[in-house]
């Protein structure tokens, strides 16, 4: 059976970035490996928009993100995070364990927090050392609008810019040096197609000077080390070779198809998607799409394992299931990465198929035709 | 050119490792992958030899080893730390940031600890939580007595038993039950033959109990986290997919020959590239040769640079440098991994011609002659 990957990471591979990472591995302290991370450190640059660095780490991206907690903050600092689902929960929580003060701005699940909501944290905590929020909640498919909450904290507070873009990067428009972001984390796994095991942080040169006073005890995540280290195209600890090598024709694919028309084709694929599943009667999670991923909720008189298994089983289709208090009761659609128009027929098909066997009352066909009718207007 | 490497990680990747790595990738929640990675348990417990768990993390092994300092121990504990190269150094002041009290137990590069040196450190320090020792020290290719200094920590302490088994998996014998090792961690660019980017930690039953007590603040590298996803099949994080799936096919590929043989195999090349380097006429640089990596004595008139680049440009073989004190002094051979003999006599012919080149006076020939009456023998 032909498998086809609907996951907001591990998401689709390119045949070629297979391929080049299936060569014979070479050594990350020969000038051949210096000369493919400094491409990868300058198209980084590219796809976060920013001249500032982006650092490359050997772990998830719940490691990048632990890399910014421990290395830009001392026990008792004072931050704000965002908490709009399973990831924003977990940029709570982890921070809390260095003896970071975490002050939380919890919004429910499928919404995403707002300048009417954060300013008066803002106010309140004029201590701040920084606000961190989640761009793309991969639990939830909720995109929070970064350039306006940047602005927001950009104006009212020193407060650091802290992005989560670990689903969002490649996927949704974000400008690191015009938007005033001090961190974003991203993943390898998610909109640079390539398999988990890398993440990359960018740092502005604020978050660079903060990362001097830190007093969190680190070794392998402190990001003075890895700054020191990216200076010479190097990594302080051996790298994951391979996926850099993956990562570097990834990145070269995306300035070929230039971000811009890539955030685009995210946005027409997510909306063609939208457009599908209400058209097969079905109804969208949250308000605030995002371009990555699309959370849908299961009819209820479907039962998830069986719906699954179908998937699955028949289709070959793997989604996401819902997670924390939505499992099994909405299902996650992703869109990001190396995917087409073409796919996005292929996805709402299968789940067309899927549904009418399930016993959900449907046309067949409607669901495709407002792909198709959403795709050309665009 | 044909490219070849002989470093002690990167090492060389088996073909069908790196098909297999190629394939589309799959989901780590979905029961495929479950599989792949029960099989990939149960394997990594016959490599390390142990009925224990042995967790897969995320990371350089490096990252590894600091997962065992943040998830063992507590600040102000004290471990006795065996320093005898640069990752030993490593293994001495990483856990002093973490607040641990280190009582390093130094010996020159080259050599090795003995009892006669960690009897005397047991005794003046009851307090001891751990001892940690490198198997094989990759900077220097000296391999420490485990076995006997396990017996001896065993015998006269509590302390938990903690190897630094990056370079030795796969090469030395090892048997982490029996010898009644309490920590073992490996890298997955190494005996394993794979890329890098995955550690594997092995943790006898008073190990775990230790993960209980530890107060150092961790969050990625919490092993008592690794441990409930472990019992499983899974991971608290998005793993490196791709390199599981090629470790599980890397792992078939060890039970197949089996590691008793493995282990002959290693002792047979190293011991044939000692006798194949002497015969140049070139000296080894330690008396307590791993089975991993042989480092010699660059010839005193001989320039790493030159020696370096004809042995890299012209015959296409990496080796590795000296590091710290011995840099340009040594070089280093490995044949850790996916080597046979006939490896042997590539890397011995390329030296012998290279030292040629280089002026350097001696008996074409006579390294290789050397190397297969070595082969012959054993």
């Amino acid at each position: 059976m032909k498998k086809r990957l609907f996951t907001p990471g591990p998401t689709p591979i390119p045949e070629s970035v297979l391929l080049k990472m299936a060569e014979p591995i070479i050594h990350h302290r020969n000038p051949e490996f210096r000369e493919v991370a400094a491409r990868v450190n300058k198209n980084l640059q590219y796809l976060f928009q920013t001249e500032q660095p982006v650092l490359t780490l050997t772990s998830s991206g719940t490691g990048g993100v632990e890399s910014t907690f421990v290395s830009l903050f001392s026990p008792g600092d004072t931050i704000i995070s965002c908490n709009g689902g399973k990831f924003g929960e977990r940029w709570v929580n982890m921070p809390r364990i260095f003896g970071i003060t975490v002050v939380e701005l919890s919004v429910p699940w499928g919404s995403v927090p707002t300048e009417e909501q954060l300013l008066p944290l803002l106010k309140k905590y004029p201590e701040t050392k920084a606000v961190y929020l989640t761009h793309s909640e991969t639990s939830t498919g909720a995109a929070t609008d970064i350039k306006t909450l940047a602005q927001v904290i950009r104006r009212n507070s020193n407060a650091l810019v802290c992005v989560d873009g670990i689903t969002a990067i490649g996927a949704h428009e974000f400008r690191f040096d015009e938007w005033g972001i001090d961190v974003c984390v991203t993943g390898s796994q998610k909109g640079l197609m390539i398999p988990p095991g890398l993440a990359f942080v960018a740092l502005s040169q604020r978050a660079i000077a903060a990362l001097e006073h830190s007093a969190i005890p680190k070794f392998y995540f402190d990001l003075r080390k890895a700054l020191k280290s990216y200076k010479e195209d190097d990594t302080p600890w051996t790298p994951a070779i391979s996926l850099i090598i993956g990562v570097d024709d990834a990145l070269q694919k995306i300035r070929e198809e230039g971000i811009e028309n890539i955030w685009k084709r995210h946005e027409r694929l997510a909306a063609s998607v939208r457009a599908g599943v209400q058209a097969a009667g079905l109804k969208l999670f949250s308000n605030f799409p995002s371009y990555a991923v699309t959370p849908v909720w299961l009819p209820e008189n479907i039962q998830w394992k069986k719906f699954n298994s179908l998937l699955k089983g028949k289709y070959g289709i793997t989604v996401a299931g819902g997670q924390g208090a939505f499992k099994e009761k909405i299902f996650r659609i992703s869109h990001l990465g190396y995917y087409d128009e073409l796919d996005m027929v292929t996805v709402i098909s299968a789940l067309e198929l899927t549904l009418n066997e399930c016993g959900f009352s449907l046309t067949l066909g409607a669901g495709v035709a407002a792909v198709l009718h959403s795709l050309q207007s665009k």
